[in-house]
């Protein structure tokens, strides 16, 4: 009945923001949402429910996880094993490559993967959207991470029918996320406390109001493969994100300088000719988004802006999927 | 009837900000402000009316008023003429002890010096609500350096109505203004330009929306000598000013690292105790806001932050007034 299974998923950028949630317990979201998940900032877990195990044992790459991230793995194994109608403890072993916390949506990949890992691992076969909804109860925005390249989150209205679904393939569109890391810093405020202040802004209104609208755009920039007309709405969107956190009672900041140099050089080089634009996210890094002809180009110039540490390039990525190579 | 006149007026800084005009060509604003005058942040302006003169002759410091500048300089002297029923033409000389375009409200006093020196020396004697209905006709601003120490800008709703008025004189309370100078770069996007796209942002609404509520706060906190209930309101409405201006279309951004990071560093002071605030006006630079008693320390803070190339202390100033010695 119990298989040790590995499973590997890409984190995913949002073209249209996740933010606050209708239930914030089953994080059901206010607004349908849409990304792009990338190939080179994934999660890779493995997971064995094993009968002599007295305790969930969770490893993090080489270490124990600290006790807010094993309780949160050990609150989704129990959603898989009430599921299951098992009570056996697991052993998971999780490794992302790429930093942690620093607005690369590691919470996506991280529990899209162990969905994955641990439903078959406890012997279920769960539909794409089954898992979908089962990653979006464990942290919003890992529904997105389960099917592959371009995918759009339906809002839905409640826990029946809150889950993600495909718009494109991968090989869709050759675009290209060009991540400037700017610090690897842990970010003071998560995003469970942003999405649940969201709902203090007196622009939030406003704000759902105005996204039927850009989803649209967004939607159509994808399959018209436009990124003139792409671009301005996910920059739109993303200040949107930052402001409405930064409205919220108490006021949440995620910027930071690095930040904002990054962005003024992407404005810049865009100025001169070069067809990039930017989206970010809870965090402090810069997503310079493009088409894969200018990422060499992008990915150098962001390597020389002052303060960026980091920098990668992603391309559409695939669906969460199982893999034979396990982590134990 | 002409006679050399001299005028000394203040810059001001705005705990609720003047963004938006029902009618741009008079500057009558979309709402209600409230401001304090910066004494250390003045301009001086010498005007005479010479029958000789061919043409209006404009210097800025030491130089020939550019195009731009000396255009709507013209245009307010024009103003002035009309009133006065004259056709002279004026030798106008400005000098700023503070440097220009760099959210230091420059045009503020610049105007407000103006439009006194200018009064008197046609022969005129405004009183303080005209000269205040004058100077905001040149820069919408420029109203509530007219008056005395914390003024606040009647919105009113038309050319006639719209005017500023004391609500306490400078020495109601030892308030200071410490600013810390980013950038001594011209803006790129001046504030007329600014005016003008907010009624493009979709969030223009809900701010007005939640204007009188915030400006009661703001109004109370002054008569009390109240500054932690002053300081929230300021940085809500200074942030509320940049994301009108990153939300309109096309999108405005009057952020740079130097602002962020000073901005973070005056969070950082507040965490450990010290009461300083923040707001900013449509520029790279950071207003730091906090009792007489804390400036000298806060200012070497200031000055210890990476970017900053000046610091500027400012206590409440007074009214705009005639001085005795001429600039030539």
């Amino acid at each position: 009945m119990f298989q040790k299974t590995t499973a590997n998923s890409c984190s995913n950028i949002a073209f249209i923001k996740y933010w606050g949630n209708r239930d914030a317990a089953q994080r059901v979201p206010l607004n349908d949402s849409v990304s792009m998940n990338l190939d080179h900032a994934t999660t890779t877990t493995t997971v064995a429910f094993d009968a002599a195990l007295n305790d969930d044992q969770v490893m993090i790459g080489d270490q124990a996880a600290g006790d807010a991230a094993r309780a949160r793995v050990v609150a989704h194994l129990d959603r898989v094993r009430a599921r299951a109608k098992i009570e056996t403890k697991a052993r998971v072993v999780s490794r992302n490559d790429f930093p942690m916390g620093t607005g690369i949506a590691s919470s996506a990949s991280a529990f899209a993967a162990l969905s994955l890992a641990a439903t078959r691992a406890a012997g279920l076969e769960l539909s794409e959207r089954e898992l979908s909804m089962l990653a979006r109860r464990a942290s919003g925005s890992a529904c997105r991470s389960i099917p592959a390249g371009f995918v759009e989150w339906i809002a839905g209205s409640s826990d029946a029918d809150s889950y993600a679904v495909s718009i494109a393939p991968p090989e869709h569109w050759e675009l290209r996320d060009v991540i400037a890391i700017v610090s690897v810093e842990e970010k003071k405020i998560g995003s469970y406390e942003g999405h649940a202040a969201a709902q203090s802004s007196h622009f939030l209104a406003e704000r759902l109001k105005a996204l039927p609208t850009r989803f649209h755009r967004v939607r159509h920039a994808i399959f018209a493969k436009d990124l003139a007309l792409l671009g301005p709405a996910i920059e739109e969107d993303a200040l949107e994100l930052h402001l409405i956190a930064m409205t919220s009672a108490p006021p949440i900041y995620y910027w930071s300088p690095g930040m904002v140099r990054v962005i003024q050089a992407a404005q810049e080089w865009r100025g001169n000719g070069l067809a990039v634009y930017f989206t970010l996210d809870a965090g402090p890094n810069v997503h310079l988004i493009c088409e894969a002809k200018d990422a060499d180009q992008i990915a150098a110039l962001a390597r020389q802006v002052e303060g960026v540490q980091q920098v990668i390039v992603n391309a559409p990525g695939g669906a969460a999927r199982t893999i034979d190579e396990h982590l134990f």
